[in-house]
């Protein structure tokens, strides 16, 4: 367990790092906006979670450590704001290690309420996701979610994979593990083929 | 109950395939997009409606078959999708049913918690109109809402039609009846004649 | 008691009016659309706090004098709007009253929930502001707390002032209203001589 609260203090840092700096590259705003953006993203995806399946006390409402990981993040994305940016294509990978693993703590959290496994996969791919679609309404962007590549759709693939082991009472370090890989690999390799989901029905032409 | 039960399995489909086609119009995302979008447009209304009020557990979290009929209604937005919008006109008139219907359904669940009738009426209007609001949000458009014809306004119109009905112990299946009844003739007549509210004070030049 | 409950309907009515102000000179809605952004930038900041600190149920929710006071000052603005327009200055000097207000409010609410002070200031924070942040996400615009001058930033200064002071047992209205004080006067201020904080790093081309 210790390992697995240090990885989500980790992960809460990460996304706090990224999500100042795609607050930054927007609208430069002062230091109070990219805080304000940075924690957003951070805490938005698991507070959404626990609003909807009515967990409280929320994580970070609870858990000051948290709060630390998040300004810590923002510190450091303003030191080293230069060399992170240029280490951009690093970055995304552990982005993505955050976002696979935000998926699965998620997933588990809510299979344990109690819930239906097609709704815990859903509720672990918005902890995942929620943070960024806040981050992207606040600074008035359509949310990646719907323009990018093959993304959520990865958190719910490693989300159902975990819980059909977990069905199959794989042992969960090992389940926990092989579901973030899935996650891991859906999202890189799509992203380095530039693969896509297909189209809902772009074939047909709407007039307005 | 249980013709409540199907009608509101019906209106959650419905609310599907009008949130899918809006999706879809707008960005042309991919079918993942298109299913979040549509999803959202379906249970946001109620998911707001039931967090403000501390409703838990949510409807759709607990309740499996809702999920299918989102589901239902995204698969028969993207397999009859030129006929659906060719069907735009009835389709109007069927999601209206459903604003209404949404509307009563929450009042209802609104004064059953207690709360004054007020905030009951208010509470119906949100869960009709919520998850539209939600959607317009998430592709960055300002809610059809406040641009619109009278549409809000006869969902609390209808709530407080059912409220006092209620209060003069008219009978509920009757009541509800004619409460949807009113709510769907005031918008297909405010749309039919192009009738909409008074703005705030449009008369006045504002310099910027 | 009595008189923070008068100053809260007092607040509440101010931010209904200064919502409706906001909302008819950006889209110029019907009365239904400036009723409903006026009404959301009331209560929202306290809303938001209360369903992620669990509080419930919401004071709006329960008590009905708060939605009076919201439509009292959505009729108020429409009668004397432009007289109000073009008491804007001294609007100003009330609408930052009102955030002053619900920030130390907020806090002390949170606090009293036993929340960490860090997470008590936000939640102090968020009662001011997130009201703003949803309306300008609802007119579709970037919120005014990641552009304009110093104002959540002042929140927060006079949240921590008021749990520092609390700490040292300081006589609550009297604590009260030297951090209402702070906070007004930090907004005045830097209004008044225009100041603004740091950027996060303005300094850096980026690179689309």
């Amino acid at each position: 367990m210790l390992l697995q609260y240090s990885l989500e203090l980790l992960g809460t840092g990460f996304f706090a790092i990224s999500g100042a700096l795609a607050a930054n590259e927007k609208s430069k705003p002062d230091w109070f906006g990219v805080t304000f953006i940075g924690f957003i993203t951070s805490i938005g995806g698991g507070s959404i979670r626990d609003i909807l399946i009515g967990s409280y006390p929320l994580a970070w409402v609870h858990d000051i450590n948290l709060m630390y990981s998040i300004f810590a993040g923002i510190v450091l994305a303003s030191l080293f704001y230069k060399r992170l940016l240029r280490l951009r294509r690093n970055l995304f990978v552990f982005e993505t290690l955050g976002i696979a693993m935000f998926t699965i703590i998620g997933t588990e959290k809510a299979i344990n309420f109690g819930l239906n496994p097609l709704i815990a996969a859903i509720m672990g791919m918005f902890s995942a996701v929620m943070g960024g679609v806040l981050r992207d309404v606040l600074t008035n962007e359509i949310p990646a979610l719907f323009r990018k590549e093959i993304y959520a759709t990865a958190c719910l693939a490693g989300a159902f994979l975990y819980l059909t082991l977990d069905h199959f009472a794989c042992e969960r370090t090992i389940n926990m593990l092989i579901s973030v890989i899935l996650i891991f690999a859906i999202r890189i390799i799509s992203v380095r083929w530039n693969l896509s989901l297909p189209k809902f029905r772009s074939d047909i032409e709407v007039s307005s």
